[in-house]
């Protein structure tokens, strides 16, 4: 079984209800959930915010977090978490920004570093992960490491 | 060269950027926009709408139109797509909303059938294909039409 399945399952067994805003993913993970048949149940849909002026006018990420510290830092995918969670009403929300490359990396943010932003009822997670590897291995290891974080969190979530 | 990767340099090449509104094709076409490096130049962003509330609160479709028309109707990716291009203000916008199957489908509207809408400065063109296959063989087919069409269209569009 695909890990988007398992996930899609887990969700309907809580009876919870998730929507993803993706940046360097790209709606890869929107397009890993929808890909199941029934996907629908759970996921109510997602913001793909490609370009800063996008994370802050439809995302709300305020304009002083994304100039101190960034589109690819734990403030941004938090804010990005929690907006899309509440503007898309949902229980759960995903965030992902980061710099899939091969450009766009710096010295202290390499090309492959990928903040996640998990927002929960309660709480919401912030992660920070550098992958190796091609643009497109960074894009799938970035979407795969949301689900399998959500499967591994939800059970502790939704009691 | 994918299909994508001609979109994007047929639109450096005309100056022109654009944003997705995708309900059954679940991020796809943002996907594989995003595949391509380089794509952030022309590519703001997308909004997934996988459900008629989305459709209505984000993306600004009149309810008497999902009620009277549907969700996979010329009227819904019509103003999908001519909100979409408005919110995310790029030249060129592509709404998608369809029956990706196996099921949702009617007598009227089977699974496989899919609307396009394609919002461009002057004039915004709907399309209704039916298309055979599987879940996944619709929605890549959709996403490839898509693409195709905005690859045929942007010459006459740009000029």
């Amino acid at each position: 079984m695909k890990e988007a399945e398992k996930l899609i399952l887990i969700l309907k067994e809580k009876r919870a209800t998730i929507s993803t805003a993706e940046s360097c993913t790209g709606g890869l993970i929107a397009k890993l959930i929808t890909d199941i048949p029934g996907s629908s149940e759970v996921f109510t849909g997602s913001v793909v915010a490609y370009s800063n002026d996008i994370k802050h006018r439809i995302l709300n990420v305020p304009e002083h977090i994304l100039n101190t510290y960034g589109a690819v830092s734990h403030e941004t995918v938090e804010a990005m978490a929690g907006n899309i969670r509440n503007i898309f009403k949902t229980d759960i929300a995903v965030a992902v920004s980061g710099i899939a490359g091969p450009g766009g990396g710096t010295a202290e943010k390499k090309a492959g570093t990928v903040c996640f932003g998990f927002a929960f009822p309660n709480a919401t997670n912030t992660l920070t992960v550098r992958f190796n590897g091609s643009r497109e291995e960074v894009r799938a290891d970035s979407a795969v490491f949301a689900i399998n974080y959500l499967l591994s969190e939800i059970p502790r979530a939704f009691f």
